[in-house]
């Protein structure tokens, strides 16, 4: 029997100056992954902040990286199914520090705004999941599932070894549903679900040819030039129309569905937004005049891209200096769709630049993620779209899949479980910037749209998941 | 009569001593054209330094530079020739700083070594120039030709208002000789004399895309790459088989001819010092396995190049950031051979990234230098390789033309007139380069030389020069 609606919310108004007094002391620890910095007592605090919600918390050594926080709890119930909580626990660099308006580790609370690296991404929602559990906890007498709850410390660094700690930890981790790291509002107060993340293959390319720089009277003739052989290089992976040339590359990119077209028909326009922002003129955008409309929306986020990141190479001071590089490096990202796969995109690209005459090409694969997909007609997604429309007042958004690249794959691909994503920002949120903040009211609504999901998720998930059981004895 | 070559080197090695003094005072003012440091002091010493030598010498205001000194001195004898020296005062920074062994702004002796920025480019030459003239006209009781200096204070960025100098400036620069402001002997000991420098045309290309820099899992589908444009602009240039891709680039490219063919052939082997210097595999220079030998030589020096000096765009830090750069740019320099042009070059540029479909990227054009050729059969090379070779005791080698590029062509070509170089310098003296310096012996066997083929300049040139005096009335 779910809890009432009033319970649940009197807890969580409750529980609300407690939570802020956690994130702070969350926040407080600067747990910067890209400098290796206060992971493990990061760590420890989560699993703390776990413990004191009823859950078992243990910190799980990673080999290579910081550990994974996992913690659990059993409901006395028969026959509940077990939803996983993905989180982390690290936050990207706090620079530059000279925007800040206040310390980025010290929690500040101004104009109903809570401010602070972390505070939104992901420490807040940590905080915020943890709330909710306590309130569908505290207004059943038990929770209603089993809880897992897994928060790992390299998020913002591409979760280079979360893959291997899935795959060998793979029954530990089996659960019926997943709900995701993030989530929130958009631009006009919808809440925001999104069903997939495209993937990401991101290398640097380098290359050396001589053994330093020479004048380039005396070399230009006969020293070959590492930026020239860069630029060869890299005109064989895109033409100017954007068109990946490695052999196959869209062979296993699914196309959009007509229920994916629907689905971002109904979004809200972002178009006139993203071209004021960049200051792009009519018919400027990738694919040009007919990128617009649906169209504009199809290409944002079913495209493969090939992205330069960055390009070094020689002079880059004011005025001429006649050299001839030695040496030129570059950082590329390809994002991907389901089903295309990075490990596939590494292959490719050093059997295409051998093929091309470019062995000379160094690649460093710097890391990779698989696209990720979830159903948007998938009871979990529906359930969480009918208990936001009842907080936020506005009927919730399904996004398809979104832009940018995460971990997701190996919850809903590997685990093949249904996940969602609840949460407590909204557009203005800064992550990853000076400033990072959330405000008060959307935690507050984000903590209770997701209590309102725990506390009737069995509507929508059956357990136990024989698949997932079938796959626990691989 | 040409004076004794007792007598000429009597009056170099009395004059020694004060030479030396001579150029440590102009070594004292660092006149870094690339700051527009200390110029006009440093002109002001050159002009009172050609004065205490008997040369009229005045400060020649150039609009947007540095001034040029201009000296002048007229033989009472009859039906001379006229000499013009081509010089420059200004000196290439020092840095960087911690590499040199003494100050660079002191002149410093060690084991026979005279160390300090500018002791050889181009100070230690304008010294040498004007001990040989006072050691020819104290021989001969006068100068026997009329003598003209010219000393700019830009060559080292470029020279970029010296060609409009010389243009307004015809008559009063016109002479039947011209005596370069370089020159010495090579790694066997033999004078070299140059007969040509190749030209230059120097590009900076930009492209600005879009407001600024993006994510690229949001704009990768839709916003145009700076990177990307630049990359495909580039490779619209130049082929990986070193083809230059402008239309009619090669039209006017001259080919080396037998005879160059001929004194490339003669000059000391270069190939194995270049390949272990810069550590390059058999058949790795550009060109491939026939590059080697002859072809070599031909192609260092005889070939139109394309060079990227530089590129920079986006991230350029440790790691994967997931960036959308908004702007690239790049430095290009193209070399020329005779008869190409480096203006049409620049319109050449141009209408080819019009026509190729890249006119958002912006081309600033940062100098350009005609290639210059003077006959290496000309009586006055003759002369200074017979001169040179009493001096120095072996064959003077000459060089067609040499692979780097400077404002020669204003000589030899605006004003017609033949050029040698003899000089003061060793393959070690690092001009450019921290612990720049002569060897005294061979300041004063190049002085010795120039003294000895200025004595004897009336056999080599006839004046006046009936075109030049036609020229000079245009």
């Amino acid at each position: 029997m779910p809890a009432s609606l009033e319970a649940l919310d009197a807890n969580i108004h409750a529980g609300r100056e407690s939570a802020m007094a956690d994130l702070a002391r969350l926040c407080a620890v600067p747990s910067v992954s890209a400098k290796g910095q206060a992971l493990v007592p990061c760590a420890e605090l989560v699993a703390d902040l776990m413990r004191a919600c009823g859950i078992e918390a243990q910190i799980m050594p990673v080999p290579g990286g910081p550990p994974v926080v996992f913690g659990e709890a059993r409901s006395r119930r028969e026959n509940v199914p077990t939803v996983l909580f993905y989180n982390h626990y690290d936050v990207q660099p706090p620079e530059p520090l000279d925007l800040w308006h206040s310390d980025p580790f010290t929690l500040t609370i101004r104009d109903e705004r809570a401010y602070a690296r972390g505070a939104a991404d992901d420490k807040g929602h940590i905080i915020s999941r943890l709330l909710a559990l306590d309130a569908v906890r505290k207004a059943e007498g038990d929770f209603p599932f089993h809880v897992k709850f897994l928060a790992e410390g390299e998020e913002e660094v591409g979760s280079p070894h979360l893959g291997v700690f899935v795959e060998r930890n793979r029954a530990l981790l089996q659960a019926d549903a997943c709900i995701w790291e993030e989530g929130g509002e958009n631009e006009q107060g919808n809440p925001s679900l999104y069903c997939g993340m495209r993937g990401i293959a991101y290398f640097e390319l380098s290359v050396k040819t001589i053994a330093y720089d020479a004048h380039s009277g005396v070399g230009g003739s006969l020293l070959p030039n590492a930026a020239w052989r860069l630029v060869w290089a890299l005109a064989s992976l895109k033409d100017p129309n954007e068109r990946i040339l490695l052999p196959g590359h869209y062979d296993y990119a699914q196309p959009a569905s007509l229920r994916d077209l629907e689905l971002l028909s109904a979004l809200p326009e972002n178009e006139p937004f993203i071209r004021d922002q960049f200051e792009i003129p009519q018919g400027g955008f990738l694919g040009g005049k007919q990128t617009t409309g649906l169209e504009w929306r199809r290409r944002a986020v079913f495209e493969p891209t090939l992205t330069i990141c960055g390009f070094e190479s020689g002079w880059q001071g004011p005025g001429a200096k006649t050299v001839l590089p030695s040496e030129a490096k570059c950082k590329i990202d390809f994002r991907l769709v389901p089903d295309q796969d990075p490990d596939d995109v590494h292959r490719s690209l050093r059997a295409h630049l051998d093929a091309q005459g470019f062995s000379d090409v160094h690649i460093n694969y710097l890391g990779g993620q698989k696209p990720a997909r979830v159903s948007p007609d998938h009871p979990l997604v529906k359930l969480a779209a009918e208990t936001g429309a009842e907080v936020y007042g506005k009927p919730a958004v399904i996004v398809p899949i979104v832009g940018g690249s995460g971990p997701m794959w190996w919850f809903s691909g590997f685990l093949g479980m249904p996940i969602t994503s609840p949460g407590i920002e909204y557009p203005g949120v800064r992550v990853h910037a000076p400033d990072e903040h959330i405000r008060l009211d959307d935690f507050m609504r984000g903590t209770r749209h997701l209590a309102r999901l725990l506390s009737r998720i069995e509507e929508a998930i059956s357990p136990p998941n024989p698949t997932l059981a079938a796959g626990a004895k691989l």
